[in-house]
């Protein structure tokens, strides 16, 4: 039976396309047009693992999907990162001009910024997910009507792309985990990244000190971002990325941290995907 | 002449509640239907200052905005927090089983989410403000379309509110920022905070030297947030608010960040709005 693969989004997303970048092509798509659906779906076991968009180069942290992996206890299994490529595409025989009104999500219109701008005549508009309205205009043969979305939701929705990699950004590069209600029992010998979060108080140089024994425990950081705790003022969580060489040393500082900092937690141990 | 005030969104916003809140009533409000045009109309002197929301205690940092004002030289003179209530506002008459679309800011939908949840026949539309289609809802007469918006937008244009204090954690506060082209000449005595943006090397312990300096110099951290550098591999940007009571200290720290740190700015000095 193949595995059962949940993603944010629909069949020719970019969601679609990690999830055939890892898993292969034999996976069973389980598509959610929600990150909380995808959450649902994986803990009730209607899918085996899941595939959600965590970080991107422009937009930075998605922060209510750490929150997602963090309050539902999912562990992170591995990561994958994904050159983002956005087209413009229309139903078979319309033109740039015939274009009204241009529909992706939030992030790929941002994304495509600078060219949209130059097209100031079309109106955007804001659709949850990139492949959807590909899906959309072929299904109701949507005239003025432009997605933005992968050149695989064109091929598949049988859709002309009218312009192609209109990324303001051309080395734009978005991160996916995958995640699972269990850990995975990957061999020490092949983790050599971890995601945490912990709590700190806003004493003067409590951050810096944890940094100090991480550095000491020769990891490096790949990633930081604060969050204050909405219920306890002055409290700040913290979601960090490391990644190190010997499992040894992780499981070193993991000790020291689960003295040194509130509600420590391991939010998943994997494989580096970026050498 | 009322001092010109630029926000994201129209009358009725919590932008345009924030400008109130901090200017007084006696502003000329210039309505802007995107960051990117309110940054425009700051640069370009049809506004006078710009209020723009920056983080909020749920979905975190705003990071093209931060992105905003540093790839725009603009300044930070101040912030400003609010706390959000979102309110299910409709044409006069119209009840909760006639609804069955709801529009609004994808943030705003976010933050509603268990409500909309528990309401699940009700399709959820993402807007570009949460006033706008407060006001479209009483211009083009909408039956069976719900907007999310604040008190005011539904005082302001005549619609009922049908479910209030929607939004999923009751302290839902949001963090304002009033930026200007040049600096404000604030007296050294009032500035207590500051906003950093500065890029380290991938260099082990970089960042925990950085903060053990600022420690030091008796800086008090209240946000980091990490952002790689997508032209350069392994550097990452650092943007950092602090707190201090002497700007002494801040003054040196800022000569030693200068010479750690790659490409170190003070994106505003201004006075913490939050005690």
């Amino acid at each position: 039976m193949s595995l059962k693969i949940a993603i944010q989004g629909i069949r020719g997303s970019n969601h679609h396309q990690v999830a055939k970048d890892y898993f292969g092509e034999d996976i069973a798509l389980v598509e959610c047009l929600s990150f909380d659906s995808l959450v649902d779906h994986v803990l009730n076991r209607r899918a085996d693992k899941g595939v959600m968009a965590i970080e991107n180069s422009i937009a930075g942290s998605i922060i209510p999907n750490y929150a997602l992996v963090y309050q539902n206890n999912l562990h992170i299994i591995g990561e994958h990162y994904l050159n983002i490529h956005h087209n413009l595409m229309v139903y078979k025989g319309q033109t740039m001009e015939d274009i009204e009104e241009v529909h992706s999500h939030p992030m790929a219109l941002l994304q495509c910024k600078e060219f949209l701008k130059a097209h100031s005549h079309i109106k955007l508009v804001e659709a949850v997910d990139t492949a959807e309205t590909a899906q959309r205009i072929q299904r109701e043969k949507l005239h003025k009507i432009a997605a933005i979305a992968p050149k695989a939701a064109a091929q598949l929705y049988d859709l002309d792309i009218i312009a192609s990699e209109i990324q303001t950004i051309t080395n734009n590069s978005t991160r996916f985990i995958v995640v699972k209600t269990q850990n995975k029992e990957l061999p020490k010998t092949e983790i050599n990244k971890a995601s945490l979060r912990f709590v700190t108080d806003h004493k003067r140089g409590s951050l810096a000190t944890v940094l100090n024994v991480m550095s000491d425990c020769n990891l490096n950081l790949t990633k930081i971002q604060s969050l204050p705790i909405i219920e306890t003022p002055w409290k700040y969580a913290f979601f960090v990325d490391i990644t190190f060489d010997a499992y040894d040393s992780f499981e070193k500082a993991k000790s020291l941290l689960h003295i040194m900092t509130e509600d420590f937690r391991v939010l998943g141990e994997y494989k580096n995907a970026r050498i």
